[in-house]
């Protein structure tokens, strides 16, 4: 495999599984040219008058949908942990004698452990998206036929759109859906918020097959997915465990550090002069992020600022903002907890996006770069402000990307992070893998101090004055460094061969990640 | 101009504008090939980070947009008659000292009869898009330097979608917008209820304009055109006069014949034995459709039925249906009255829709073909049941044909028309302008008695027993010549100047307008 320093001056291939990529080439360097992808052009005259496209099941599905060894096939991860469509999808695959499937998730989780199986007897050949746990581990090991390749969410949509990766079959798990495919993920009892992440597959596969367990008469609305995009609907009797789709990592953290972080970043965000009238933010699921709220929230409210809007992943707590009125709006990628779900099916202020909308590097602009503040999480940061997402000291790659790299176009991204975990630095010499290039992380808030970008003078001007615990980096990974007793141990790598590439937002190979050697 | 004969004997151009075209070669015969439109590749690089896209004026957006002699630039009829952005468009055009636009509208006004100096000073080169009054005037005398093109709604969103018609700049007016470009109809002065007509726009033109007098903070909710898809946003006064835009041909008619045909409509369709538990029906603006409704809802009321969902362009009629809970969802195309406005405003279940959802023949299915009973008006039928609705007896083009060919294809098409308008016979031989096959046709109700189409042998036998008038189309017509003296005299047709021609759903050229010698 031939690997070329891109301009982060990391290792990375120039094919990945047969497809020639393009290195990095810097924040905002590499511009596309060409088209988007062509789906053929349809005609009502193949499908039915009377709009009622439900087939008698999965395989019967499949077969029409023309499935042969070799396609891609997308999967979303709307059902979380609880999916087990998924995973009846592949047994399917698996049954009809199937081979050599390129699979296709916005995200995989610990419940799909179940397809280790079908990497090894050759069903699925390789996985494209984020390999979270299990399978990540598998991966590293370089048990995988092919190369994984992890996207964002927006690098995902900015994929499919770009052509970069033509879906052959679709198969989007529908909370609710009627017989014409019109879908939603509000109603149901498998409701899980929304089930934009299957946008783009639904605009630009082949074929599309809806999966429900809970069909309803035309007209389904909200339609989340058009029916428009839909070639055939399969009812089951249950998309999965219902208390795992709407899982949350959706508890307050306990912790005294972490807690100490988020009141931190809620300090900063206001000393900074970015808790104003009508500015807006993001905040993920995690415990970290979730107690940030909280703080900020109090803050507000002492200030009577309210917000435009804010960004979810949402959560009962910005489903609180909304509701008394702290924000006009929440914008949604997608409902982590019960509340957020209810919120979203009942008001209209709380408003479904897509990646598309949100994400799309390779848009018109899209969302993320208007927001004041996006506060984000990593696994490590380097004192180069360079951060990693998707592996470990250990070099194990254990997570998906999400929207984290998209998020990182925010006025003030903030990264909440402890400065070690488990006695291993977190801000460290240099991240195991770059998923996001320095000069786009402005803050790094850590129980031991607050680092800010040099680039970011007016962030260092604004809080100067502040009793915020303003260091440099380097001074935090000095500290942290003495704590553990030194960088982390190198993890013993196979440098000749790549398992996964991390791809930046446009589409270019970020870094590579190498098989570990146990 | 080299003219074939197409499947129903209409003479039609082999070329259009210089473009190849197909001759329609027979309800649901022609199969489209190839692929979709493939808009170029773009990138947030080139849009300003921080969403705002507004720009000083519409010249300015023009000048940025690449105008330039030639160019197809569209526009939507969302303003009706009361639109004046179209005129205030072609002025800034004109002042550009640009030539030779292709305009293609979704439909033009009587308002726009200011633009008939553009097309005879060479700014505007032809019209592609329907031509009520003034327009279709000036363009059946042989003004105007092109032919004139007629889509349906449905048949406009698939001529973009195929790539049939590129447009370059798509100016759309957003009664409401933010920064960004995500704009709707709902909110605003200028409100007008829905915008979806310009959506294949927003998805395919090379550059997007959206002008709006109700320029609010990001985020623009709901978004019915996305910013996403938007390239500049321009800010003016006004969009129109208000009092037009919701203009409203809403009064119901209180002509004892056309309330005679309304109760024939309602009472067959409830003798028919469509009228039941989860019906659906579309009822057009005119006042012999809203009468129906009001009919139709009595009956409704008397048995105890609600209908599943019913298809507007909305008025206050049927959102009454709505609001009184004789129906479930009002699927709405556009709104033509100020209740139609406030419900789509306010209730989630009064939805818009667009012509991609609704009508498009190029998709895995539409919704006009799921529609139980669709009540719409025509120039002329004729004996064999085909009818007209762009063209009089006279020759001349005054009509656009709207949604109505797409809606031929719901499961009983009801034509409800008064059998001579002016001594002159809408029931006759032979139709001016063929615009819907009469295959498709399935019932013709007038004040003089019910005609099926003798191809639904079921509705023959539905309504055998029932008291209604049921008489051959011949019998009809018989009677209607014996009032009116006749057959209506043929007009002097240059039969070597096609100016305009009627496309059918399927891109194909159903038939040709000729140019009237007065």
């Amino acid at each position: 495999m031939k690997l070329v320093k891109n301009a982060t001056g990391r290792l990375v291939p120039v094919q990945v599984n047969g497809r020639k990529e393009i290195p990095f080439k810097g924040v905002n360097k590499f511009k596309p040219t060409g088209v988007k992808a062509k789906p053929p052009i349809r005609t009502c005259i193949d499908y039915p008058a009377d709009g009622n496209k439900v087939v008698k099941n999965l395989k019967e599905a499949l077969k029409k949908a023309g499935l042969k060894d070799g396609m891609t096939i997308s999967t979303h991860h709307h059902l979380r942990n609880g999916d087990v469509l998924t995973n009846l999808l592949f047994d399917t695959i698996k049954q009809m004698g199937i081979k050599n499937i390129r699979w296709f998730p916005t995200a995989s989780f610990p419940c799909h452990q179940h397809l280790i199986k079908y990497l090894e007897d050759g069903t699925i050949h390789h996985i494209e998206g984020s390999m979270n746990g299990p399978l990540g581990r598998f991966t590293t090991q370089g048990k995988m036929k092919g190369v994984g390749v992890l996207r964002s969410h927006g690098g995902r949509y900015q994929a499919v759109q770009d052509g970069e990766v033509h879906v052959d079959i679709a198969v989007i798990a529908a909370p609710t859906s009627d017989p014409f495919g019109n879908s939603n993920g509000v109603n149901g009892k498998s409701a899980c918020g929304l089930i934009g992440f299957a946008l783009a597959d639904s605009e630009y596969a082949d074929k599309t097959i809806v999966v429900t367990d809970n069909l309803v008469p035309f007209p389904c609305i909200p339609w989340q997915i058009q029916g428009n995009n839909v070639d055939y609907v399969v009812q089951i009797d249950s998309l999965g465990d219902a208390t795992k789709i709407v899982s949350g990592t959706t508890e307050i953290t306990k912790s005294p550090d972490r807690l100490l972080i988020a009141e931190y970043v809620a300090q900063f965000i206001e000393e900074a002069g970015i808790m104003k009238d009508g500015f807006s933010f993001q905040a993920g699921s995690g415990g970290t992020n979730l107690a940030f709220v909280l703080y900020l929230k109090e803050r507000m409210k002492a200030k009577g600022v309210k917000a435009s809007f804010v960004r979810g992943g949402s959560t009962k707590y910005l489903v609180q903002l909304l509701e008394e009125g702290l924000t006009n709006y929440i914008l949604d990628g997608q409902t982590f907890d019960l509340e957020g779900v209810r919120s979203m099916r009942e008001n209209p202020r709380h408003q479904n996006t897509s990646p598309f909308t949100s994400y799309n590097f390779h848009g018109k602009g899209n969302f993320a770069s208007i927001v004041d503040a996006a506060v984000l999480g990593a696994t490590e940061v380097d004192v180069n402000f360079n951060a990693n997402v998707v592996t470990h000291s250990d070099g194990y790659l254990l997570h998906g990307i999400g929207g984290w790299q998209n998020c990182l176009y925010s006025k003030c991204t903030i990264l909440a992070i402890p400065s070690f975990r488990d006695r291993i630095p977190v801000i460290l010499d240099e991240v195991t893998t770059i998923c996001g290039p320095g000069e786009l992380v402005d803050v790094i808030i850590t129980e031991r101090g607050i680092a800010i970008n040099p680039k970011r003078k007016d962030l260092i001007a604004a809080v100067k004055n502040s009793k915020l615990p303003i260091k440099s980096i380097k001074q935090i990974r000095d500290e942290v460094y003495e704590i553990c007793g030194g960088a982390p141990a190198k993890p013993k790598l196979n440098k000749n061969k790549v398992v996964a590439v991390v791809k930046w937002v446009d589409g270019t190979v970020l870094d590579s990640v190498f098989q570990v050697i146990d």
